[in-house]
């Protein structure tokens, strides 16, 4: 049943593009001011579906059971090379401001005001990184400013509604609230990037006097405490009342929906975590699935509202999720470490494919094919842009760069703004994990080569990304013209944009820039 | 003690900026971007305080005890001729968009959709007026679209926090909610413009199981619910805790704290009510008195948060009242209806002066003379400037008329903007209650002239207000041609700002404007 999908598919956007008569054949516009659904799962690997988002179906596909994703895949355009961060905040900052990581400067995960969340070094001294996140307003040290492209979909008439996971500022700056990014409800969004726990009965990791429990407890979820309900139905039902508040209103909608699922604790979803027991996963294993499953309920959940509700037909849905699955902390998961987003390596707060690649599609009614696939890479500060120009909005005269690019012209078939465009990395940081991948690196992706950097000792690895997925084959010895063209590359960007990088604890001196190592002099 | 107050005072503004030396001899110029406190209470006559707003001293002066009012009165500016429409919706209305309310078009209290709240009238059909409220965007049904100058603050850096009333839209529009007009913090506000109880013991006015009583039931203030805490001191907590946090943010911040207070029911205050029975006041002006007195310790409570944090300095403070004090209403009050705020005549609902004279007082450290009386008059809708202009801000270039008028010079004593301005007032209307000034008129205050124009009957009065402040002597017999002029002025103004009037249900005529009268042709 599955095997069945995205086989008609594959057509390259570019291809479309040079063809007037698939131009021709496009559909209508669609009406003003669609209504947006932006779908944000956290910490989901690539293969953590039943939707191949690789030219293969792999067992993972096999395993996991996602039908409300394959239903959305079935609706729209499924994307096979959408990038993020390796972690959570990079991406997430990206993705309300509409900058890149290696110029916000976000660069590692945020929780507590003017403190880094680093791992030691013995050997390199961290850059003051923007541990406070990012803010709309000036005067918070340690921050990055940028304008919401939320406030200006509700200056532009959306109601906006933020649910889940936030995660934009630290705690006591102003970007720790929702409210702040110009969403007029906030369900359950903070300053943490993960959860105390998923289970009612736990009340989320509220104590019962009401007080959290750590800094990581959900809050504003108080009816549902003491109850069985799981934290993502939770804040699905809560989701849709607010959706049902929005169309009384009789506004244009745009709901991020950002699910705490799938981080750790990998708590079981009494829902379906029998189901792959019994269908033979371990405990762990099983309580995974059942994660996923409970999230991709909740996206059907939402796709029943819209259609049960007439508005299907003015309804974009973008699915998304933040970095690449947890694979580096065998405590939560089975089977080897790293090997969790196979045919990717590594996983979560990795520069390989593993910690970045993500699954993403995007149904765009009267404007998107049914089913498409399309294999034109685009980065998580895309999303800024793109869903501007889907609600008609220009983009603003703001003080901040927006460093994405809308890939509204994939979903048009009308052209591909991936070609002749470099993606770039920046993580001069040391993540709690250790792994493949893992550790300060800078990185580039230019066609098909994908170039890393290592800070510390110098070491560029180069990969041959539609030819070697796995990154498994190191080209960097055999094409060093390739090598040093690409560090000019990032190098240059990299200082463009204002990044920071560690320095040698032993010297003082910065680890050199990509295009400043000994092979470029 | 009392007697002391305001004595040194009442030098006309314009005097003073006729007088270069006293220019000079003016504070220097604020900080930027100060701190802004507006206290906005409901249903406050101008006479329910220990605070003078007249020449004389009332017996109301010395029976209610706002000792706070007292203490604000010293470090700023007391305003003798501050207006707002005679109920709450209008003003509130004017307040958030800065429009008047003959233009904004709602002229009669909001709550349910579409329904509009008039009594029934056997001779007039009333206009459909904006019975939905104001909102920020376009879209919404009898509703008058305005920017708020809260999203303009908020967009400026400040934290913005609403507590208490709101009363800006209808339920099911999006301005119920003020997080649509750019408040990040929205303490127990929404649609509704009174509230059900002031007692935790009753929840405030919602059931055990959370629902609410009735549409007037204070929302979120849960944590309360069950406790002895009267809402007035729930919501100055509230307000405490989130000024706390804008503190740890490092932002400028406006606090909009708007009480609940003192509109029906006249709940009884215990921490205030015993002191006043032992006086000897009634059962109803004891609970009057203390519920007075519960909302000037809530002011207290934030100017000395104020100055026990080190912000005095840098926060401005303005007090006001939304509409006049209830006198039409024996069922809470004692003593004839309709004499409460004597010496002015009738009370809320009216467009007598006891219907929309309120008690003011403004303290800008830094700008303004402390203790000084202004007998200038100003307008509801001139905070909207006024606050901008505080905050630094540039009206915006929206495309809704402010029809307010900064009165910061009267503050800077540079000038007097009530010099050739005259004020207008529409109200074609049946408010619930019925008494002297109450019905469906017009109104324009012109220097020392008042007229009111009786759409039904063509009726027109006309008061010398300084020397008749309580509209004894019509004098519109006696001056014709005054009379003939300020219905020309009004009658142009409604036309011009799109203004609503009813019509005759015999004819289907509508009533003819002012200067539309036999006598006027």
């Amino acid at each position: 049943m599955k095997r069945q999908l995205l086989l008609a598919t594959c057509a390259m956007p570019a291809t479309l593009a040079a063809t007037p008569a698939a131009q021709a054949a496009a559909p209508a516009a669609p009406p003003e001011r669609p209504n947006i659904l932006l779908f944000l799962v956290d910490d989901m690997g690539w293969q953590d579906t039943s939707v191949p988002f690789w030219e293969q179906r792999t067992p993972y596909n096999d395993t996991f059971e996602t039908p409300n994703m394959e239903r959305l895949a079935r609706m729209g355009v499924t994307f096979t090379q959408a990038y993020a961060s390796s972690i959570s905040s990079p991406s997430r900052c990206s993705l309300i401001t509409g900058a890149n990581a290696a110029r916000h400067g976000v660069t590692n995960w945020t929780l507590q005001r003017d403190r880094q969340t680093d791992a030691e070094s013995r050997t390199l001294v961290l850059p003051a990184w923007n541990c406070n996140g990012v803010q709309q307003v000036a005067g918070i040290p340690r921050s990055y400013v940028g304008e919401s492209f939320v406030d200006l979909l509700r200056r532009a008439g959306y109601r906006t509604i933020h649910c889940g996971k936030a995660h934009f500022g630290a705690i006591d700056t102003p970007g720790e609230d929702p409210h702040h990014w110009g969403f007029e409800v906030n369900i359950a969004g903070h300053a943490a990037g993960g959860l105390a726990s998923y289970l009612g009965e736990e009340n989320y990791g509220n104590r019962t006097d009401g007080r959290p429990q750590s800094l990581f407890a959900v809050p504003g979820l108080e009816k549902y405490w003491g109850s069985t309900t799981f934290v993502t139905e939770a804040l699905t039902q809560e989701a849709i009342a607010a959706l049902d508040k929005a169309k009384r209103y009789g506004q244009p909608w745009f709901l991020y929906m950002s699910h705490y699922a799938i981080h750790v604790p990998i708590d079981r979803d009494a829902r379906f975590f029998d189901k792959y027991r019994q269908r033979g996963l371990s405990e762990r294993e099983a309580a995974y699935a059942a994660l996923i499953e409970g999230m991709d309920k909740s996206l059907g959940d939402l796709l029943d509202w819209i259609e049960r509700n007439g508005e299907a037909e003015r309804t974009v849905v973008l699915f998304m999720s933040d970095n690449g699955g947890l694979a580096a902390a065998p405590a939560w998961r089975d089977g080897a470490p790293h090997t969790q987003n196979a045919p990717l390596r590594s996983g979560k707060g990795s520069a390989y494919e593993g910690g970045i690649r993500e699954p993403m599609i995007v149904s765009w009614p009267g404007v998107t094919e049914a089913g498409r696939r399309c294999d034109s890479y685009v980065m998580i500060e895309d999303f800024y842009p793109t869903i501007l120009e889907m609600a008609g909005i220009g983009l603003p005269r703001s003080a901040h760069p927006i460093d994405g690019v809308s890939f509204a012209p994939l979903l048009r078939g009308t052209g591909d703004p991936s070609r002749g465009r470099a993606l770039y990395w920046n993580c001069p940081n040391l993540w709690d994990a250790t792994g493949p991948g893992i550790g300060p690196t800078c990185t580039i992706r230019d066609g098909r080569w994908k170039m890393i950097y290592w800070y510390e000792t110098g070491r560029k690895e180069l990969y041959d990304i539609p030819a070697d997925i796995g990154e498994g084959r190191d080209l960097a010895a055999r094409e060093p013209q390739t090598v040093r063209r690409l560090s000019k590359k990032l190098g240059r960007y990299l200082r463009r944009v204002g990044a920071q990088r560690p320095s040698f604890r032993a010297t003082g001196q910065p680890c050199p820039w990509p295009d400043e190592t000994e092979n470029e002099k």
